[in-house]
């Protein structure tokens, strides 16, 4: 997650010794698995899968072949895996006279090998593609790479031999690795093809993304972002539950803040604990929301207590951005992120989340036996706020101050709980035949949230067939784990200006994984 | 050394495990030192250079650099050196949101760093070329680079950094590698500032090549090969004297041998003795020429008797190709090496190094004791046959069969002392005459030969100048270490179609470290 680069190096942080070291009690084992099944493949052209291609096997032993300079293979490890790459390579022919050179890509779908790194002309930084230029000197030799790549596919290049000797490749493998435990994953039986599979792939997405901390993707970014986190616990707990690295995460968040106290929107866990300078206002409040949702399904009180302070310091920077009369103003030193759509009016948004986020911290305040009267007073005035003069009678659904009506802000306004519920329903109802087929929304964080939003509002079967449209149509393009983006409308959106740097395995798609539990019990097989 | 590629992977080799015991024992010691002091410096534009570039030195503090994606810095080190790069690499500013993506080119001589490698297309393996394409994914980091590389020159490119962050290097160093041990080294004062200097040269790029054996050059081939090794005993004898190694390599080439005896142009020592499938008939018999020279330096029966064998078995093989009148006849299944020069007869010059070598195994058959009469029978119809059919009363000049007339056939016969002394002077008289300035031969390793034919012609002011008109061209055009091929007419002139894969540091260029003490004694002042 990032759209917009915040560069705010002057930011002062400090450590709490005490929250971080209880972040590393939490610190998750590590599980590595050896991927040795694979096949040979080559990219094919067809139309119904992501930007028209795909793989198809092709029948022969890589330990035949005897590469050549130009020469060049796919592995097709059958789906997809985050690890180490190792392989065999030896010479065959004269005696190795020079070094070998070779170009090694690796690829989370078929259609990124179509593209050439030197054309990449996007704006995230280039390191990210997944492209190795390597010298080998000597053979025969297992080369084992020593970075960490997200892949289903490898293709192997041979830049060069020399005209003397030709180089053969056996036992590739992948070392997988993971904090993700298979043996306490709750798999669930779904009385439903579509929603099996949809969920399945959610849990394959979720598992990729667990490492030392939750990344948002393991291709990319490789970091832990507080919206993110907020979904992948929620997945987490309908699945492998290892509510240690939730934990975790929390206590990482908490033990590294600004000097006032705020919270970054992600942090970065090597090479030492360094909170970034992005600040989010609406992933700042989702501190409070992973809080809550932590507790409603493992409540501790140690945890409440130790984490409480840092959510009220939240709640009351968040605060600050409100006015007299309970009105939420935006702010660009502190953004709010939502979705990735700079020209989306985010107001009611912000309105929103502020309205959710108190009810939640009102909660935790229970729980601690804290006073919450002034979060009371403020929820109350927030919603009248929203109310009379956000919620349009007339059109029957929420508008910016800018008069604009969008999706996002009908969304949070129902995940808030504004309106009644009989008005939720109809808000959604008029949102489906108004705003829907959705148009502009790039990523599954907010189409997931526009789910979830349907399900909060009664519309079930409505929720359903939405999550259809847009997991199910991700799998049907050729998906073994979520993409970062998707817009249904147009699969070839990169939201980066280029698909070489997208990331085809992102947590924040995972959502599904707790919205199927959560909202269709009645389809749960047990046995 | 290698002009045309020969592949004869269907020729077995046996393992003489004992003399490869020997070999083993003889194995230097390996020498390491830090070399830190460098300056950064831009290329600029100077025709008096190699190539029309040279460096200036820019005064600035190179960890005091942010670099951004697209920025470079090119680091000197002052001299060439064969070793091990290393360099600390830290970020500045946000913290590093990506992997660093960096390019380093390693250069021998300035010009190297004006070509990209996407546009090489030469027919010598691409892999030589010393670049690197590295992923760091965690600042601060010490990045020592795993190969050895050979250069003066380091150029680092920030491929990406993010739009976060910048990236600083500090303390970049090169670790040395090599056998050359200086404190044996006998350092020579000479008695004329440009011999000095192009012994000097020469002593730096003997050492350069000094490894496991003696590299014919440490950017590229990296191996021993038999024709460099004899001309890098010869000069090894005048400076670091190290016999044990002269004695490995000849032990190495004896040790693997073709199922008939016959002996490789060259060797490879790394993963294991690999004898390559290349045979040349002047290298073969240059194992005769280098026998003879180690023991005139330094006599060891032992050495003798384990080796004489094997030289004669090369000798013997080679007489296969000499027929009933004396003449030797050229094959294209064990061709001459000479020169890099396809267009070149060799046939002359092919009778002359057979003649030189019988001199040279009569002598090692009388320290032997075994008897000689059939060798000096053939050295007598050999020279009968080269003075009768191939040196012609009227050009006063060898002529090869074909009427061509080359510096090559005149210089190799000298070498042989087919003629009386007086006639040698007057056939490199006469060739100075006819056949100077030279046109076409690109060798330091020619050069060589014929200055050593001026010198046994007793030509000495001829030759020095000679010497100085090629080795003090290439100081003066910037070398640091003789080059593998050099044509002063033409001092572009690169054998391998790129200048890129051109060898600036190769052992057959040292010949003036043995040429200078052994033709011009008076000149050495004597401390």
């Amino acid at each position: 997650m990032a759209f917009t680069f915040q560069k705010n190096e002057d930011i002062q942080f400090c450590h709490d010794i005490e929250l971080l070291k209880k972040a590393e009690v939490f610190k998750p084992l590590m599980h590595y698995e050896i991927k040795d099944e694979y096949n040979l493949v080559s990219l094919i052209e067809d139309p119904s899968k992501l930007e028209g291609w795909t793989t198809k096997d092709i029948y022969e032993h890589l330990q035949e072949k005897q590469l050549k300079k130009g020469n060049s293979v796919i592995l097709d490890f059958e789906n997809h895996h985050v690890g180490y790459f190792s392989m065999y390579l030896e010479s065959v022919g004269s005696p190795m006279d020079a070094p070998l050179y070779i170009r090694l890509r690796f690829a989370q779908v078929p259609c990124e090998l179509k593209y050439e790194s030197s054309q990449y002309n996007g704006w995230l930084a280039s390191g990210w593609i997944q492209e190795e230029f390597i010298h080998v000197d000597e053979l025969p030799c297992d080369l084992t790479l020593p970075r960490r790549y997200a892949f289903r596919y490898v293709e192997i290049t041979v830049l060069d031999t020399s005209p003397k000797w030709q180089l053969v490749i056996s036992n590739p493998q992948i070392k997988t690795k993971g904090s993700a435990n298979l043996n306490t994953l709750k798999n669930k039986s779904i009385a439903d093809a579509d929603l099996q599979k949809i969920y399945d792939v959610g849990v394959k997405t979720l598992q990729d993304c667990m490492s030392d901390v939750f990344e948002d993707g393991p291709k990319r970014d490789r970091r832990l972002w507080l919206g993110d986190l907020k979904m992948q616990a929620l997945a987490n707990y309908e699945s492998f539950d290892q509510v240690d690295l939730v934990k975790r995460c929390l206590y990482l968040f908490a033990g590294v803040r600004q000097t006032n106290g705020r919270i970054s929107a992600n942090l970065f866990t090597k090479p030492r604990i360094i909170a970034d300078d992005t600040f989010l206002f609406d992933y700042s409040l989702f501190f409070i929301g992973t809080l809550y949702d932590l507790l409603k399904a493992h409540y501790e009180q140690e945890v409440l207590a130790d984490l409480f302070p840092i959510a009220k310091t939240q709640m009351d920077i968040s605060l600050e951005y409100v006015n007299e009369e309970g009105c939420f103003i935006e702010s660009e030193a502190y953004p709010l992120f939502i979705d990735w759509n700079e020209d989306l009016q985010k107001d009611v948004c912000g309105q929103a989340i502020m309205i959710l986020s108190l009810r939640q911290f009102i909660e935790l305040c229970t729980w601690m036996n804290e006073d919450s009267t002034r979060y009371k007073e403020m929820l109350e005035k927030m919603s009248s706020y929203a109310l009379g003069h956000l919620y349009s009678q007339e059109e029957g659904l929420f508008v910016c101050k800018d008069g604009n009506i969008n999706i996002a802000s009908q969304t949070w306004m129902v995940l808030a709980h504004v309106l009644e519920d009989a008005q939720n329903k109809e808000l959604m109802q008029k949102s489906i035949k108004k705003l829907f087929p959705i148009k502009n929304v790039a990523t599954p964080y907010m189409y997931s949230y526009i789910t979830e939003a349907l399900f909060e509002a009664g519309l079930k079967s409505e929720a359903i067939q939405f999550m259809k449209s847009y997991w199910k149509k991700m799998i049907d393009l050729g998906a073994d784990t979520y993409w970062e983006a998707f817009m249904p409308e147009n699969p070839s959106f990169s939201p980066y200006g280029h698909p070489m740097i997208s990331s085809y395995c992102h947590a924040w798609g995972c959502a599904p994984v707790y919205l199927i539990p959560k909202y269709c019990p009645e389809l749960l097989i047990h046995s």
